[in-house]
């Protein structure tokens, strides 16, 4: 339940901007598959799927605010090589990270949202972690080589992502092992 | 390629449109097999799957004009019954049936957008259908009934949706009935 028309507001854009994160991701993914990157094309899959999540954490919070909205949102366009998709992927999280989550996040504290405020809490974490493994991921195909891990665990409530092993406890949202997704 | 500013913000602005239906068609799906509507479930999953060709075709279509960009989309919110979230489906079809794609269409007619043309028009002739299976659901919702079907098929190259079986060639785009994907 929402009270507040600003922090509304800051939901459904980042419920759209996290829609239109996951879909490019999709894309990129396929792209990177086409091009010999198999495990940038999971990397990007699975971290397609915890925007998903942080999508799906907006849209519950905003569950009563029923009704149509012309959104404004923010989305990084165009197809290149994975090279190039993967800096539309850093660009896109960095913004996230930098700019609007923080002060979204700001906002749902200073108007005393707490759903909200769990929400982008959430995301933001997630995408510090995002940011990260693109960059790491870019380096890779800068050389020419795929990006070096066994799989990726992402946290199905908050969308905390990491590589190899899933820890006991979620350090995010404390959810436990057993129900992370796996994507190899 | 996409030469003229108009057609393309109207490309963004569908592909942000898809992006928010294929994500709430996911999370209205997963609440009508909660409901006891596996069949509605299947169905919500998909015409989302439907919306992420359209949102991919978009995307594709704007494939050079890289970089970030604010989009302004439409969106339908809210989480309620299923005959309520088959309602928020209804409307957001019956938009793209009536006001949107028509205008988007003729826009990339009038500007000689060859591409966008195309693209527009295969998400057109899908969201007629998808407005029509949505209120034969709800019907049946309505009666405590689930939704009537052994299948649904949809062509991954224009999103046309079709039940039970699948046509030996796409009546809009031409793909061949090999490829359409199934969904039960
Ligand atoms: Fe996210
Ligand atoms: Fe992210
Ligand atoms: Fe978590
Ligand atoms: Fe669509
Ligand atoms: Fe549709
Ligand atoms: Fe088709």
């Amino acid at each position: 339940m929402v009270k507040n028309a600003m922090t509304a507001d800051f939901l459904r854009s980042a419920y759209g901007g996290e829609s239109m994160a996951h879909m490019r991701y999709l894309i990129w993914g396929e792209i990177a598959r086409k091009e010999g990157f198999p495990k940038i094309g999971t990397l990007f899959e699975a971290i397609g799927y915890a925007e998903y999540v942080h999508a799906n954490n907006h849209f519950n919070v905003l569950k009563e605010q029923k009704g149509d909205y012309t959104v404004p949102a923010g989305g990084v366009f165009g197809i290149g090589s994975t090279v190039e998709n993967l800096q539309g992927g850093i660009d896109g999280e960095l913004h996230e990270v930098e700019q609007m989550y923080p002060v979204y996040l700001q906002t749902a504290e200073f108007q005393g949202e707490k759903g909200a405020k769990r929400s982008f809490h959430y995301a933001l974490e997630a995408e510090k972690i995002h940011a990260k493994m693109f960059k790491e991921a870019q380096d890779s195909a800068k050389s020419g080589k795929d990006y070096d891990f066994e799989a990726v665990y992402i946290c199905p409530v908050c969308g905390y992502t990491v590589l190899d092993e899933s820890p006991d406890v979620c350090p995010v949202c404390g959810a436990k092992k057993e129900i992370f997704k796996e994507f190899k």
